[in-house]
C-alpha cells in the first residue's frame, strides 16, 4: 500500500513526532498523563503531523521547527475526538475503550481541555503570531461545526449546503492549516501555502464524506464501532440528505428517521441503512468525494516535482478510496 | 462600599470591556452566541479585567492594548466556569441557571471551549509571544487544578499542602497572570511586573479560601446554591482538612464525610456543616486568608504611590473581607 511507503519514507522524523507527543501530554498529574497517553497509544493514523511535514518539505524543512506546529495539530485533533466522544456517549473509538467509557465524562472534559491546553502551549515555542492566530482561530471554528451539529440533529430538511460548511468547519480547516502551519513554519512562498491549503481543504472535504460513507456502508470491523452511529445520534450526513431527495425513498426513510428519534438511540437502524444503500444517495457522495479530490489534486499543479508532491498525492488518493 | 468606588472610577474603560466581550463572543452561531451572552449577562464582579486595567496603570496605560488582555482574563475565566457547572452538576450559579441546565452538557462544553478559543483569538491581537506562553501555560494549570480536585474527593487523609497546591493552579494562578499581563501589555518594568504577579497570587489564594469558607457558612442567598455544595460534592476544602485534625471532631466528621460520600451527593450535609463550623478550622482559615492578604499588601510595597495602588489595597481588603 502506497501510504505505509509514505510512512516508512518519514520514519525517523515521524518518530521524533510521536515521542514530542509523547512528552507535551506528560504532567506531573498522573491521571491526565494516564489519560492522555491512553488516547496517544489508541492510535490513529497521524494524517495531520504527515501532512504538516510534507508541507514544509516545500520550503527550508527543519524537523526542530517542523515538530512545534506538527505536535498541536494532532494535539487538536486528539483534543476534539476526547470531546466528541462525551458528547456521542462513544464506549469505543477505534476498538478501543474511549476516556469516558474506561474513566468518566468529567475526567474525559478536562483531558480533552488540558490536551488542548497543551496544544497551544506547544505552538509557542514558534514566535510567530500568525501561527497563534491561525490555531486558536481554527479552534474556534471546529467548535461552532460541532455545535451546528448538534443544531441540526434530525434536522431532516437542512440543505445540502449546510452539511458542506459544518463538514468544513469540523474536518476539513483542520486539515488545511496543517498544510498551511507546515508551510508558514518552513517559510514557503505566499503563493504556495495557499495551494497546500487548497489542497489540505479539498482532502479535508472528502476525508469527511468517505467517513460519513464508511459509518453506512463498513461493517463494524471496518468502522471500529457498530455501523449507523451517526443516523442513531441524529447525525444528518450527505448521503442520508441526499437520500430523502429520492420521492420513492423518502417517505420510508423519513419514517425510519422518526422511529429513529423517538427511541432516543435504541432503535435498530438496519431498514433506514437498507433504503440509503438501495438509494442514489451513496453514489452521488462518492461522486462529491472524487469532485473535491481532484480539486485538491488540482491544487498541486505547479508546486516544484519534490517527491513530498508525489506523496501528497498519494495521499490524496488514499483518503478518496473505498474503505467499506 | 470601596470596591463601587472602584468600578464607578473605571466605568468608561470597563464599558470597553464589556462591549469587547460581547463582541467577542457573538459569532455567526446563534445558540454559541446566546450561551455566551446567557454566562456575560449572568455576571461576575469582573475582577480580573479590573486587576488588569489597575496593574496596567504602573506603565503606559492604552485601554486599546490593555482590551486584548483584559478580555481574553475574563473568558478564560467564564470558559472554566461553564465547564465546572458540566462537572459539578449545577443547576444555578449566582442564582441564575447554569448553561448545562438551561441548555444542556453537550452544550455546556462546546460553550466553553468555544469561549477558550475566543479568549486565545482575542489575545493575538497583541503580537507578543509571551502573552501566548502565559495564557496557554495558565490553561494547562488550571486544568491541571480541577482534575487534582476530581483526583482528591472526599480524600480526607490529603495534605494542607496538597489542598493549597490544587487552588493555586484553579484560582490564584488566573489572578496572579491577570496582574503580570495586564503589566506586560503596558510594558511595566520587570521588578515591578513581579511584585504586581506576587500581589495578585496571594489574593487568589484568599480568594479561594474565603470562597471556601462562604460554602461552609454562608446562607443560600450569600452563596447563590445551597450551601455545602463543595463536601456533597466531595471537594475537601481547608475548614474541613482542618476540622478534621481536630481530635474531638474527627470521628464524628468522617462518619458524617463518609455518609454523604455513600449517599452519593444527596444527604443531608447539616450534621457535617455543624462540625465543621464548632471547630477550629474556620478560624485557622481565616487566619491563612489574613496571612495571604498581607502578602499581597506587602507585594505592593515599594510600587509607585498611584490611585491604581490604592485600588489593589482596597481590592484586597474586600476579598479578604467577611462575606458570611
Amino acid at each position: 500500500m502506497k501510504l505505509m511507503d509514505i510512512f516508512a519514507r518519514m520514519k525517523g522524523d515521524l518518530n521524533v513526532i510521536e515521542s514530542e507527543l509523547a512528552k507535551s501530554v506528560t504532567s506531573d498529574h498522573a491521571l491526565l498523563t494516564e489519560t492522555s497517553m491512553h488516547l496517544l497509544k489508541a492510535g490513529g493514523k497521524r494524517i495531520r503531523p504527515v501532512i504538516v511535514l510534507l508541507s514544509g518539505k516545500f520550503g527550508h524543512y527543519n524537523l526542530d521547527v517542523m515538530k512545534w506546529v506538527a505536535v498541536p495539530l494532532e494535539l487538536i485533533h486528539m483534543a476534539s475526538l476526547v470531546h466528541d466522544d462525551v458528547i456521542d456517549d462513544a464506549e469505543t473509538r477505534r476498538g478501543q475503550l474511549t476516556v469516558k467509557s474506561k474513566w468518566d465524562n468529567r475526567i474525559a472534559m478536562y483531558t480533552g481541555d488540558f490536551i488542548h491546553g497543551k496544544a497551544l502551549t506547544v505552538a509557542t515555542q514558534l514566535e510567530n503570531p500568525r501561527i497563534h492566530q491561525i490555531l486558536s482561530k481554527a479552534m474556534v471554528e471546529m467548535c461552532i461545526g460541532e455545535m451546528e451539529q448538534i443544531r441540526d440533529f434530525f434536522n431532516t430538511e437542512q440543505s445540502i449546503r449546510r452539511y458542506l460548511l459544518r463538514i468544513r468547519r469540523k474536518t476539513a480547516l483542520l486539515i488545511a492549516i496543517s498544510c498551511q502551519l507546515g508551510a508558514i513554519a518552513a517559510e514557503v512562498g505566499e503563493k504556495e501555502a495557499n495551494q497546500l491549503y487548497r489542497y489540505g481543504y479539498n482532502v479535508g472535504m472528502t476525508f469527511q464524506i468517505r467517513d460519513d460513507l464508511l459509518d453506512l456502508c463498513g461493517t463494524a470491523k471496518q468502522i471500529g464501532k457498530p455501523p449507523g452511529s451517526d443516523i442513531r445520534q441524529g447525525n444528518m450526513t450527505l448521503p442520508v440528505l441526499l437520500a430523502l431527495q429520492e420521492p420513492a425513498i423518502r417517505e420510508p426513510l423519513l419514517r425510519e428517521i422518526d422511529r429513529i428519534r423517538e427511541s432516543d438511540g435504541t432503535a435498530d437502524t438496519s431498514e433506514a441503512i437498507r433504503l440509503i444503500r438501495g438509494s442514489r444517495g451513496i453514489q452521488q457522495s462518492e461522486q462529491l468525494a472524487e469532485r473535491y479530490i481532484k480539486k485538491a489534486l488540482a491544487a498541486l499543479e505547479g508546486l516544484p516535482d519534490i517527491p513530498a508532491k508525489k506523496s501528497l498525492r498519494d495521499i490524496a488518493h488514499f483518503v478518496n478510496k473505498r474503505n467499506y
